[in-house]
């Protein structure tokens, strides 16, 4: 349990030479969310975090808002033959009487998160389940100068990255640059959860007046958590897909991507982008 | 439909300098992938080789093994409430009479994936479902030299990551580093899951005399899907996943990480690893 890397012997071919030694490499498990005792989805995630990691998960699909949402979360003992814990089973409980989504039998949480099939009914299944709409008042203005510091302050804060290469990190920054945590994971989707989740726990959300800053891409999946948690700029080191963009426009969402240097593509929601009025137009 | 590719404009900053210009990003939409009519899955992909997409899909969780499992794959319309084809569900029919897993109905095939709850079940399930186990006779061998020289194949036939910076790219070789098959997705597992099914669909599984070579890094996922095809070797540019080198010990597959210039590192499998005589032992 909550081992964030392991160990393993590995021949290592440098230029010819080989020799034998033992490595880093960050550690995957997969992890079942139980909802109030009915399984809802499983994610290979790196052990840590996992109750944050699943409240986040919910924020997502639109089951928990507040903290007062969440009844508590436990490990379930049992799951395996011989009723030992393996740490690999959550259930969250939900407080009685709250609203919940409805999952059909046939179609679990990975339907709902991209039910309608097309572009624009996901993008419609998002704009009518998010509880927290971006929300920031007065609108969060942030300098390219402030994003492009962004990057390099995730990367001085990641611990694992550097022993095993394998991790993707997600860190929550304030208007102003300041890192308010930073999570890591073999899945990004998981890294963002596991930030969303523990703002939930903490009482912190919406998140209206924080930077998401991923490493690699963003994928509209990442683009939906941020509009769950109500997080009103999302950046990646990368290139972000055509649906993060679509989403991104449609829910006030301002994405930017390839954060390199000083460089960076603003892909919606510019208006957060408070440009020098020296800028060329080119 | 099989866009690879959409346009959006976006916010240049290079610098303090400003612009506006169109770029092209990879695209994303879902695909529901059903089985016999009955919905089992939905991955978030990019358009394009959807038929070979939902067939790996459906080696990699043991449901077909050859071509003649596979009766037919269809696109469903009326998935939209005017009853349009969005060409992003498909149904995949196999022949009857063959044996099915059995996919329950709260468990989802994501669970099938990962079923055991822990790294060690997940393992037992990948061995009792492979149907094409690593049986490459004689043992395929390849040198140091030749698997280097395999990430610069695959970037230069990679077609659409130069314009987009957001696909991955996974690459089919034979055994002397000639380049078999190459896709590219927004997902790394939708690259190899239409990889394996255009090889189910020419009759070429298993791939027992290949080697896979994917961008980024190894999961257990990906090296599910490598041992699923039968495929003795799988190579990655980044870090491999715990749980990855776990099941490629237990099962005999060779993977290997870090796949940089001359330099790389062997997990498992060494033994297919054809080394000088004179390589220093450090």
């Amino acid at each position: 349990m909550g081992r964030v890397t392991e160990r393993r012997k590995v021949l290592r071919i440098r230029d010819g030479a080989v020799s034998t030694r033992p490595d880093t490499l960050v550690a995957e498990e997969p992890l079942e969310i139980r909802l109030n005792g009915k399984p809802l989805a499983i994610t290979m995630r790196t052990p840590g975090d996992d109750f944050a990691l699943a409240a986040g998960f919910l924020v997502s699909e639109g089951v928990l808002a507040t903290a007062s949402d969440l009844q508590n979360i436990v490990y379930c003992a049992g799951a395996t033959v011989d009723g030992s814990n393996t740490y690999n089973v959550v259930d969250v409980r939900t407080t009685p009487g709250i609203a919940l989504p409805d999952f059909t039998l046939e179609r679990n949480v990975y339907t709902s998160s991209s039910c309608g099939l097309c572009g624009k009914a996901s993008l419609d299944a998002v704009r009518t389940t998010a509880r927290w709409p971006i929300a920031d008042t007065p609108p969060v203005r942030v300098t390219p100068e402030l994003l492009a510091s962004l990057p390099d302050r995730l990367r001085a804060a990641q611990r694992v990255f550097d022993r095993t290469g394998g991790l993707h990190a997600a860190a929550l920054f304030t208007e102003d640059g300041e890192l308010l945590d930073i999570r890591e994971d073999v899945g990004r989707h998981n890294a963002v959860d596991k930030l969303v989740g523990r703002a939930l726990q903490n009482g912190d959300l919406p998140l209206s007046r924080t930077i998401l800053l991923v490493s690699g891409r963003a994928s509209f999946e990442l683009a939906q958590k941020a509009v769950m948690a109500g997080i009103p700029v999302l950046a990646a080191v990368s290139a972000p897909s055509s649906l993060a963009v679509d989403l991104a426009a449609e829910t006030g969402l301002t994405l930017v991507g390839f954060l390199r240097g000083s460089s960076m593509n603003v892909y919606a929601g510019e208006d957060r982008i408070a440009l020098r009025a020296a800028a060329a137009q080119g």
